[in-house]
């Protein structure tokens, strides 16, 4: 069967931004039976939605050694991988069957042979948009529920800033700070994203960083009694006003620095002194250490969502071809929420 | 009675270093019985021990608002004040009766009236030299515990590195890692204290860091599967060197950035998107919120020293006379270990 594919053509250069061609849409050929090879565990899947996520700046990378990164680079001449929403049409593994839908990871490509489906999950839920999955219900949501809720635990009327906050994780982390009771400020690249924040995800405040020539005195002005959680996604300059900006014994999730990604040097930070002095916590995390919370976690944010009182805003574009723009726009912040690529609608 | 006392002058200027002649040994006067006044619940104290920290130097800049630090500053023209040694004299307070020994703040003097003595901590064991309750078994030895102990549970088999690892803290710190059967590294600014980290301290190894011009490859000698735990008293170049060289789900205890406390505006740290690559967790920390765990530290650390399996080492000087140069040191890095001014032997 013919088989349109997204290859990945060759490694970026450190301080280097990634352009639509690093990649090219080919067509190739898959064998639909090949899942059910003698002794295959594998599965065929159709492609239906792919995720454009940050963290795939660092499988552009060519890694000298390895253990540099958790995860591996893309090869060249290889399909792009990532995480995506798939209907199995082959299944040689027992806890799959045709006609399961499943999130994980998969290729850039209409169909994916997935030789270890187990590193999926089945989607149980679908009386919410399925695209959700690469988002709000999928490994962004889960980002924001581990780094939000298990790193800080927040508490009614404490204050929160998130940065890249209309992005696939900081839209959920600004409403379940609403959620909890908390006051929420986000920042974002904008008029639109601002926008998008205080009237449509519930933000009580919400800023173009773009616009303020002095961070520090925008966070003073949002959070004039400091604050208590800060969910990072940027790194670089934000991170350094937000520091001075901590109330005691604040928590600040490290989730991402996507400022830096595309730097040869990463920014300097100069004022981790105010650690000590308002005894803060900074911690990194990564979403790979809280899988087994994923039922936790849906079991708190699907009521939600179906009740409408958690809402997510999707940038989609439709057909692998636009796949490559779609991902480089990720790191111009021309996308407008989660971004998503539409393969097929079945 | 006579009452010789080390004055403040005046602030210190930022980005200065404190000198000797920012204070000044006068003589004064103190009334014995004021204690004693109507109503007072105060004590008058003969000091014996006195207590030079880093801290202090925050205690010598001049606020603009006072919210900007949690201890107030000096005022110019009184006694420097910090923590020590003392005899109660007389008594006003239920908890306290002549004769009685405690440690806690007091006064760069011979004598000092604490209207508020419930800020002491009597001392119950008198086996051990009375010094120690200015370090080993006072504010330093507390730090060490809560933050190495509280904030990083240290396992077995751990690898910690320890920067200004001679000091006040720094000692103990490696000496419970020891005796939590981790490997332990610490950095000093010397020879000799090099060899007494390796030598006397039983640290299993040391290096000096101004004979390293890369930290970095210094760090990989030591560490070369990575650091488990960083207690950090330094800042600057060292942290940025270690966030290099930390290991999965790391610890970083931030007790204090002496490199910093002097400079006009601190160094920059580049590399802290280590913290999300190896999912680590750096905490800044102050001994005030863990002043109730002071009896299951005693508990924890007077019996090895009874015993002899943990020592401590002191920078001793005679005399108040000899308190201003002996704080200064400090801010050099030429005391070699714990720095005390020894007041009076009773």
């Amino acid at each position: 069967m013919r088989n349109k594919q997204v290859i990945f053509r060759d490694f970026v250069a450190k301080g280097a931004f990634p352009k639509e061609s690093d990649m090219e849409v080919t067509e190739s050929t898959i064998e639909l039976t090949s899942a059910l090879a003698e002794g295959s565990r594998g599965v065929l899947v159709k492609n239906l939605y792919l995720s454009c996520d940050p963290y795939m700046r660092g499988r552009m990378r060519k890694l000298t050694d390895p253990a540099e990164s958790y995860i591996p680079s893309f090869q060249p001449g290889s399909p792009v991988t990532g995480l995506g929403v798939a209907r199995v049409l082959e299944s040689g593994h027992p806890n799959f069957k045709k006609g399961d839908l499943v999130w994980g990871p998969t290729g850039w490509e209409e169909y994916s042979l997935l030789p270890a489906p187990e590193t999926c999950f089945k989607i149980e839920h679908t009386d919410v948009p399925l695209s959700y999955y690469t988002g709000l219900l999928g490994m962004p949501g889960l980002t924001a529920y581990a780094g939000f809720i298990e790193l800080c635990s927040p508490k009614k009327g404490e204050t929160v800033f998130i940065s890249a906050a209309s992005g696939a994780v900081g839209q959920l982390v600004g409403q379940l700070a609403k959620l909890f009771g908390c006051y929420v400020v986000g920042s974002a690249g904008s008029k639109e994203k601002v926008d998008l924040l205080k009237n449509k995800l519930g933000f009580d405040e919400a800023f173009n960083y773009k616009e303020e020539s002095n961070l520090d005195a925008a966070l003073k002005r949002y959070f004039p009694e400091g604050i208590d959680i800060y969910f990072e996604n940027v790194g670089g300059k934000t991170l350094d006003a937000v520091l001075l900006n901590m109330k005691l014994h604040g928590r600040i999730a490290v989730c991402g620095m996507i400022s830096q990604y595309n730097l040869e040097q990463p920014e300097s930070v100069h004022n981790l002194m105010q650690l000590i002095k308002k005894r803060v916590r900074m911690e990194g995390f990564n979403v790979i250490d809280y899988y087994h919370l994923y039922p936790k976690f849906l079991e708190m944010v699907l009521p939600p969502t179906k009740e409408g009182r958690i809402v997510y805003i999707e940038d989609t574009v439709e057909g692998l071809e636009s796949g490559p723009a779609a991902l480089v726009r990720l790191f111009s912040g021309h996308n407008v929420g989660k971004q998503v690529v539409l393969v097929a609608r079945e």
